[in-house]
């Protein structure tokens, strides 16, 4: 078979799985048929198909899956390949019964449901190996083949003797000494001394659940494992040959694992996203789901891939709205203005049987093409089409928001002042939309990601400073850079050790303050906070510092309580920079307030001069043109001057207003 | 002695542990003296006696209870035997721990609690053999025994090895081959392809929960265990030369067993009922207690037993209520309105100690007659006497409302559209009490049931189309009978598959209409739909089904969100009947409104040429006679025109009123 | 080292734990300057320091103790010295895996958390002996030990084999026969008869769970065994040659054990109190603590130690609020006021890292004197200093409210007619704060505690009637006494068997009543009863006792329901005295005002001749004087009359006022 170059086009596919229909191959057919019209240009195959693959041990059957790649190759399209860790056959635990998981309790589960193996098992790993470089030397030079899809949404933990084992092996690499281990986790407290590596036991409900040190250094063990058991698994492609890059698919907030470790070691982000579209306003839904489309294009600062989401409605959410007509189309080009370069549904073909039976689908349970979803499938693929010209381009964004996976695992599990909601989640999605309306791309910064570039940065609840965050963002602030950092911020170290002599640690002097007491308010409680001349006033909730100010200037203070006139706001030049403190969780009008005004201090332009309320814009470029997105997620068209030396790339413009659920491109010529 | 013909009358009695006052024979004769009192005229003996019956393994102590039973004859009251399988002795559990229960999480119970015992286990089942026909040889000629009380509401599950052992001989003698399996089940979804029946394990949060089949097939096991343990023990009893008949008592709306399996295999349906009085209008739990009288009723299309009710309040609800005066009365003339021929209670005599020693009875701690529960079981006793001729009688209904456990099963297990409620019994509910508003009795019908004779048949979110229902439904239409089905039905086959080419399955000719996709509202969301006209708007909530016309005719539409205008109700004539479909989940007044005008385009009579509302009216006739039972719930007299050609056979009805809690019965000479 | 003088003084102080600074003796020294500073004079040393006291098996390090405990004293500090039992080293549980809990459901624990150890266990019973002895040995005589702090908050408990043999000879004791075990627990029912005592198992969720004689007596025995591991804890300390008073710390409303079988064995009643300011009013959360303080000091009618609580905020609970300026003097003065003898903390220095970490200290991680807290800390320290006269000075009430937690077991295990709440605790504090209200010291009495020298009993839901209270209170009725009893008293016996014949068991004669039935309301459901004249009508709910009279006169009547008109409150005098029966559960308001009616009818004089609404009065005496506190937790200024005859010992009186959160104490010398 020759190989076809590809052209410079997005991705549009998802996940395929005519194992199930082997004994109908009128409906492959049909099948086949439906995707070309509907202009899907790759599939993804194998996910969840090892048992098939490898009906016993050691036995394969490929040919199947060689014969279903040729024939979409020869219409044209492409295949991102799975490997099957994702679920393991039965016949594997039948024999082996280490491969399956052991619960926290120190229970071992039976065969089932899917994430349901140990990472450790020296057994699985081989036998995942195996099916892996079948699959490479099978498909390695099969020119459909465009990428590797490895396992599929990596997560949950395993408790077993063996991992156990590995747990201890991987402390004694960090620690060295059982006392550096003792020192760090603080064990004097309650008697918990070990005397012995061998002491260590995973957390449980049976034995230790609030010994912090320990539980934050097992979600770093797993996250280890997890990412080791991958890098094995695309050791075994590349070692059988295949060249094609590589990625997993992350889901959405998964806080099983720290994303960005297992980033590294991939060639593509991807993740599947399942927004619940109409259970409130869709333009809240919208900007939700595009903190989550930067989070994962700046793990990379590339584009990623949309590796899965519905056409239609979902099935494991307490309730599954369909999705309204249009909002397909509009959904998946959000993605596109967030700089995916792919748009990819789970799934093709509803299943007759199994838990997935009702989730949207492609093609339905009906089968025919005279479906309203199926419509909209093909209206979206015409419309990747048309915009072929944006794949590839990046996004440049002057503003970023941190996150840390690690400081959120800790800052949960700690118990401290508030252990009925921290809303760490919350707190950076408030300063996230409050930037995206002030008209700019954001990213999403990893902590241990360079702050170079960044006009402004914020800093939300960083609870943990590590990776000598604070020496670097001093550097920040010194080189001109703008800070907003907010309570509950360098409290501990990277052992969930409290920091001694004032907090936020390192940074007191930056701040021009020191966080002397946190007051926590009950859900539902609601306390002020106002500028010096008293209007507007902001609510605020959670939690509220107290801080003795030490050279900052109160922009901001509280009106309620006993700490009424305290400050609640505060700013502090720094170098060439200036940096700010929040000294409460606000609601979000005050951010968009202050962002506003911090931005127009700053002169950061936005990507359209005027931004009507209501509408989503992003935007992407290349080398020589910035694709302008502007997406309407409300019902009703929203007026907008037209953008200066734009030109309409996409959609409907008429009477310079952005159509109820849709979305309209620009392209600008760059200068 | 002698046997004494029995008359025709009503059963009076209710559960009574002599053998908790061995030692107060003084008690025991006062007892016998206020049963007298109170006409109760039939008791249940035996009930969870075991360990006096048979207090060593192989010891047998039946002295006391024949004593008793002699006494009670004595005086004319007679007697319910219990087989003791409900609760086994300790030293059962001590010595052969396999009859002990293995829940789904595998592990073993300790002994303890009533129903915890393994239907499968050999011994177990060779136990509770030895000790009935021990019963049955002993008292099987005793004149007082009128019916033997199979064990006590049967329940729950065992997930032993034996019990795994038996569960996987079922499946092979229902699939044969476990190729078949895998396609009923579609393992191939998340490679679980079964290679063996050996691997085989019963559902399980170890394992699998989410594999629909398989949970479906448990689940029909378990019913098919419980069944045949119950046949093993009516066995000993005819083995043993017992004649009378047999009964096993059913609990309200129990979702662990399907019923109707076990009533095939008894004579006589009885039931627990245990209403909430006094939580809401008394009108409404009438209602539904009302349905689920005629859903045991239709079992058999016989009349059935009330085999338990309390005297008073209960005590394993979250709140006891008590009891108002009257009610007692008034909700034992409602069982009797309904088609049963008893009234017996949970219990005769408070025990001192144990769980329910707080649950109602006939006679309290306190003992004395001098109560008012006391008084208003003997005035209820004396109300059944003067009704006496009415026993025996049957119920007739013109239409029915069909109730399928099987697919209830599937569709609330299934994930799908709505995971938090999809309300299937509430829609059943909705159909019956709007029925029984327009003045009908009404059958609820099992889908395995015969459908001719019926004029109406409703037939509310049938997700599994099985037993060929959906022939008979279009025989049923065809020859002139008017169908109503709603949304979510005909959507999978009897393993739970998914039919393909449209739905609901069978029966888009007939309805005129294919289902095309199904909206879910979040719980409080509401929707509403009106006539062409605009007017009455109807509330509607949970699904909303987007059906495509074939021919069907739009009665009414949505008037809200992106389906506005979509049809919501639509009729197509069939044959020489009419097949009406409700594609959403409508409030009751919808029901009450088109059930009124479907009813009377039927010219379908009412028991009461006028139906004045807050009244509950049902009707039962022997070949001379039909008996009307006017039964006011609410406070207050409500007036009622008299009945044409019908003589006031017992109750108040002074003024042409039915006073507030009470009953009237009107006879009327069949023509 | 010398011995010095204890001056007449209140301990201020709390728990210390050095051992976890000893590689920085800069901190340790800092703290001690602090300390002085605060005017601290005891600190609590060796909780939960097992570990670093003998980090291997039999080997000790005592040093640093020792060094700690010499340096505290040469400046002025005495210790309070713990037992380590409340956690053991990890060597303990890796080498004896007896001495780790065996959970309801079977299942052993891992090593971790705290109360994680079988109190059965000989070896954990040898090893506590051990290092208890070791720690009396070496500290006995030193002269800066004043108090031996028994492990801490013991709680919990175990179902190993071990515990289950002990429960098992324990319950022979009891019983001698298994008949009269047999009978007591009612076993008849459900057919579960022991037949011997080896069948016997702790209650478990996988067994027998609503045996309620079973639990009832696992949870005596449970206390009975923890009483048992304190007494041979203190046995060790005794036999080694310590001589100085034993305490063990209880924690609040804690109901795994009954405490006051603990409170026998030792020499000085404590408790730990952690109420949630700032959640409702500050006056209210008061209250509540009052009551618990009442209920520490009336076990041994002597002053309690409070020995420990938040100098700040907590960390455990789901929001933890800071103490306001001002509330830290206030509340310690609160504990004072009802017979402390001491303000305690935990903790002086918050831990780097552990489950506490951030849990109020006198000394945070910032470790600075310029904190709000300190400032409040050294306050407090200054005004126990100023009021030191009152050290040891004693509490008298002439009213009692009764409280039994072995009732209080009982019944609400028991399923009757209300299984979603009771409200035992509330109803005691609705009887609690009206009699406060009145402007009166209260005990908090154990059913088994002498009635003798009260002029007015309480007995609220005194559900189980044992230790032949019933006799009892008709003594204290008969000579003159005021009873007021409520619904739910006199059910059962001590073995929660039903009293037959009548409830309130053996008091109907007394009362003039019976109780017939007793109906429940829903949560939220309000009813509400009014004197005869038809004014004031009060609210009630829950349970409403419905009672037959039999001489009683009713004072009120219900005006809801059915019961309309029937008596909710009676009188009836008997012999010299009069008995109350209250048969609803009434709001706060009814008690209020019932009370004062009550209370001036029998001429019991208030502490102030006036009691000013929202103030806390309570008073203490010694030979010569009467100090009476008068706390105001309210935010604003109260007027008060000047006591007559007093003197203001303490705190800012000015204008007549007692100022929003403060106290004022007056002397008054006694006539």
């Amino acid at each position: 078979m020759e190989k076809q170059s590809i052209p410079k086009q997005f991705i549009y596919g998802g996940d395929y799985n005519p194992e199930q229909w082997l004994d109908r191959p009128d409906i492959l057919a049909r099948d086949l048929e439906m995707l070309q019209k509907a202009r899907i240009n790759a599939v993804t195959l194998g996910v969840f198909s090892w048992s098939i693959l490898e009906p016993e041990e050691g036995v394969f059957h490929l040919e199947w899956l060689k014969e279903m790649m040729n024939t979409l190759y020869a219409r044209g399209i492409r295949v991102i390949l799975a490997t099957p860790s994702g679920a393991r056959p039965r016949w594997l635990a039948e024999k082996y019964p280490e491969v399956l998981r052991v619960r926290e309790d120190r229970v071992r589960c039976l065969y089932g449901e899917r994430h349901n193996h140990c990472y450790t098992s020296p057994v699985y790993r081989q036998k995942v190996r195996m099916i892996n470089q079948k699959l490479a030397e099978t498909f390695k030079d099969h020119p459909g083949v465009i990428l590797w899809h490895i396992s599929n949404e990596y997560g949950g933990e395993c408790h077993c003797p063996l991992c156990q084992a590995a747990f201890r092996r991987w402390l004694k690499e960090r620690y060295q000494t059982i006392d550096a281990l003792n020192h760090a986790w603080w064990t004097t407290f309650w008697s918990h001394t070990y005397t012995s590596f061998e002491q260590v036991e995973s957390p449980s409900t049976l034995g230790d659940s609030g010994l912090h040190g320990l539980s934050l250094d097992w979600k770093r063990f797993v996250t280890a494992q997890t990412t080791d058991f991958m890098r094995e698994e695309i050791r075994a492609l590349r070692e059988a040959g295949a060249t094609q890059p590589v990625n997993t698919n992350f889901m959405e907030d998964y806080t099983g694992l720290n994303y960005y470790e297992l980033a590294k070691e991939i060639d593509i982000v991807s993740w599947d996203s399942y927004p619940l579209w109409r259970y409130q306003s869709d333009s809240r839904t919208a900007l939700q789901t595009g903190m989550q489309h930067d989070l994962m294009r700046t793990m990379k600062h590339a584009p990623f891939l949309l590796m899965e989401s519905s056409p239609s409605g979902l099935n494991w959410q307490p309730v599954s709205k369909l999705k309204k007509p249009g909002l397909l189309l509009n959904a998946s080009l959000h993605a596109i203005a967030h700089g995916a370069d792919s748009v990819q549904f789970f799934q093709i073909r509803q299943g007759r049987g199994g838990f997935e039976k009702f989730h949207g689908a492609v093609i339905d349970h009906y089968g025919g093409e005279d479906t309203r979803v199926f419509r909209e499938v093909t209206q979206t693929g015409q419309a990747l089409e048309s915009l072929a010209c944006i794949a590839g381009s990046q996004v440049d964004a002057p503003a970023a928001v941190l996150w840390d996976t690690e400081s959120r695992w800790a800052m949960e599990q700690a118990r401290g002042p508030r252990n009925e909601g921290l809303f760490y989640r919350e707190a950076v999605f408030k300063s996230y939309q409050a930037l995206r309306k002030c008209g700019l791309n954001v990213d999403l910064l990893q902590v241990e990601q360079p702050l170079e570039g960044y006009r402004m940065l914020v800093v939300p609840m960083l609870y943990m400073f590590r990776s000598g965050i604070e020496d670097r963002l001093r550097e920040f602030v010194q080189g001109g850079g703008t800070l907003i950092m907010t309570y509950w911020s360098g409290i501990v170290n990277e052992t969930d050790l409290c920091y001694l002599g004032g907090t936020p640690h390192g940074l007191t002097d930056l701040l021009g303050l020191r966080s002397e007491e946190i007051d926590a308010l009950c859900t539902g409680e609601v306390h002020h906070f106002a500028a010096e001349s008293g209007a507007p006033q902001y609510r605020c909730e959670n939690l509220c510092d107290l801080v003795r100010l030490q050279g900052a200037q109160t922009l901001m203070r509280y009106t309620d309580d006993f700490y009424r006139g305290y400050p609640a706001v505060t700013v502090h030049p720094y170098g060439k920079g200036r940096a700010y403190y929040i000294c409460t969780d606000a609601e979000e009008g005050f951010y968009n307030d202050f962002y506003k005004e911090v931005t127009a201090c700053l002169n950061l332009a936005p990507i359209l001069p005027s931004m009507p309320e209501g509408l989503e814009v992003s935007s992407r470029q290349d080398e020589e043109n910035e694709y302008i997105f502007v997406q309407n997620f409300t019902d009703d068209p929203i007026s907008l001057p037209v953008p200066p030396n734009a030109a309409v790339l996409f959609g409907d413009f008429e009477a310079g207003q952005v159509q109820g659920c849709s979305t309209v491109v620009f392209r600008r010529r760059r200068v």
